[in-house]
């Protein structure tokens, strides 16, 4: 049966990327590869000019009825002088609250042809291949009460609440689990124990999770630390696993280290296995219609789309295989170009993937 | 009139490097260059094994009495068992919060002679001279209300509390104005003003205060963008401003990035310029005892207690010269050791530097 696809294009360079993905998707089912039926909606800043409204209703129940959401990437300087509640950000906040996607995977890995990009010595990051599960519906993304308040004395008072529940924990620790036992089987979970309460059950929590795994090693790491050991020794990390915030600060962190974050893609799960897949990079406004911006990203979302949410697991290692080729031919565009390769544009780059599947 | 500093050791290699910076304190005492008096208490492990309690009354009143405080270290697995209220940390927290130590300063700064240590490339890194100024007294690590409760459908909930008062907000900005108006002119205030309300807060009051600073030039960055630029091109920044929780993350990156956490040291100030004055590195347990820790971080911490609170810059300056100069000797501990150099123990490090004074 055709699996439905939500294409959500959204700002800036988002357009130009998912047009890449697209003909990658179009390419896998002329050949019989997969069966997908694709629509497209409107999210972020483009849906605020269109409607007044970051995540119009149709998008969130066109998504809901989807297999699977491919997501360009949402934001710009346009919409920045907008209302909190209004922003392209709420977009984003609104289909991941909306669609249940507590299960935010995002890989850092280094592709060998493109080792000299890091700001890392070659042998701290060479071989990099950490993947970061982060919780993505709960903790202080969400939690209530929040809030400004002006106090009796006059003054602002600001305040946000991290919160988890047991059952929130343990569904991201077995996602974290799940995803380990499939490569090294080491997890490290990441908290502030020594500090925060929530995360000292988190840490508990994770612990008897872990029962169900007797071949799981997992480890406990305080988030301070953790930022540092990302810096001195990333390939002591197999699989992390932490709070929503937490994650949003590693996970950047740690695709950072590879020097190449045009290259990453991540996933977004609910507990149906329903997906939305997006770039890590962002709307990149700067060179937004200029048609140079690296589709790759977008395209290996499409890969974990195909793996995670599709159920076409080896389609999904073709796109893989093909994006390394195009790297093996010396393609590059302008964000991970070095000497003696050939630059490319967006679509030449998105091309040359179709060519290589 | 003399000065009184509070002395507090703490655990692991505490003792062992609080020791050199006393040699360094001695040295300038007997020359004239300053007028202090010490005094001793315990803090952390040492005091919960002593009295049963991290922070024992004694001790916070010593420290109330004096004019600047020296740690050296708390902390390790001995302890961890206990309960959270008895932990080491709770040492830590209970000076900060009891005398008022709201203005964290966290130099990141890179020695040329130890340029090589760094995990990152030399270009990325080579001058690195960061200050990041954490607010350390309030935020998630204090606000209430917090804990663990059982839900009535049985499964625990975790909560905490991130909280600013305007006042808060305006004091630490004040003092990241005021250390940036005596280096570059330049300030980014983190925060995660697109998701959290009272960062959204932060952000409001960190212009509203610059408005007393027209010479600094203010940036804000979203805190998970300020981890990938620390890593992207640190230099970039002058001073940093943040909360409590998003700067024990970054200052531990950005120490990181040195590649040798152990010469950094920090300075915890209050409003009377009262301050307490540790390495940013920790206490070690593995190498406690061998006489191989690296003082110089310590050492360092004693020249920012000389200049921020005892009104001594000449005694700091002369210190931080003493420090270069042992470098340019080729000195170095273990855990800065390279080709071509001499290692050299703990006392011998302290000694030199004297020798250097
Ligand atoms: C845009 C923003 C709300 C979002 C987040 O903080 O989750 C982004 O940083 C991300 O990591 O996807
Ligand atoms: C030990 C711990 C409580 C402390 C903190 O989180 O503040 C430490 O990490 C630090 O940064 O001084």
């Amino acid at each position: 049966m055709s699996k439905k696809i939500l294409v959500l294009a959204g700002d800036g360079i988002g357009p130009e990327i998912v047009a890449e993905a697209i003909k990658v998707l179009d390419a896998l089912q002329a050949e019989g590869a997969i069966d997908v039926t694709m629509e497209e909606a409107l999210v972020g800043g483009a849906a605020y000019d269109d409607c007044g409204d970051p995540l119009p209703a149709a998008t969130l129940e066109a998504a809901k009825a989807s297999d699977a959401v491919l997501l360009g990437a949402v934001g710009g300087p346009k919409w920045e002088p907008l209302h909190f509640s209004k922003r392209p950000e709420r977009g984003l906040l609104g289909l991941r609250a909306g669609l249940g996607l507590f299960a935010n995977l995002r890989p850092a890995f280094l592709y060998p042809q493109l080792a000299d990009a890091s700001t890392l010595k070659p042998e701290i990051v060479s071989g990099l291949d950490v993947m970061i599960v982060r919780e993505l519906t709960g903790g202080i993304y969400f939690g209530e009460p929040r809030g400004v308040e002006t106090l009796e004395s006059g003054e602002r008072y600001g305040y946000n609440t991290l919160c988890y529940k047991e059952s929130e924990v343990k569904r991201i620790c077995r996602v974290a689990y799940d995803i380990a036992m499939k490569r090294g089987k080491r997890v490290c979970s990441v908290d502030k124990a020594n500090v925060l309460e929530v995360t000292e059950m988190w840490r508990e929590v994770a612990i008897e999770t872990a029962a169900d795994y007797p071949e799981i090693e997992l480890s406990h790491m305080y988030v301070d630390n953790a930022s540092m050991q990302l810096v001195r020794a990333p390939k002591q990390f197999d699989v992390m696993v932490t709070t929503n915030m937490f994650g949003d600060i590693l996970s950047d962190c740690a695709a950072m280290l590879t020097g190449s974050i045009g290259m990453l893609p991540s996933a977004s799960l609910n507990a149906e296995g329903q997906g939305m897949y997006e770039p890590i990079h962002g709307s990149a406004p700067d060179i937004a219609g200029r048609g140079i911006a690296n589709p790759l990203a977008t395209i290996l979302s499409v890969a974990m789309m195909l793996r995670y949410s599709l159920d076409a697991g080896e389609a999904a290692d073709r796109i893989e295989a093909a994006v390394s080729k195009v790297l093996d031919q010396g393609l590059r565009t302008g964000d991970i170009m070095s000497e003696g390769m050939r630059q490319v544009g967006t679509a030449e780059m998105g091309d040359a993937v179709v060519a290589a599947l």
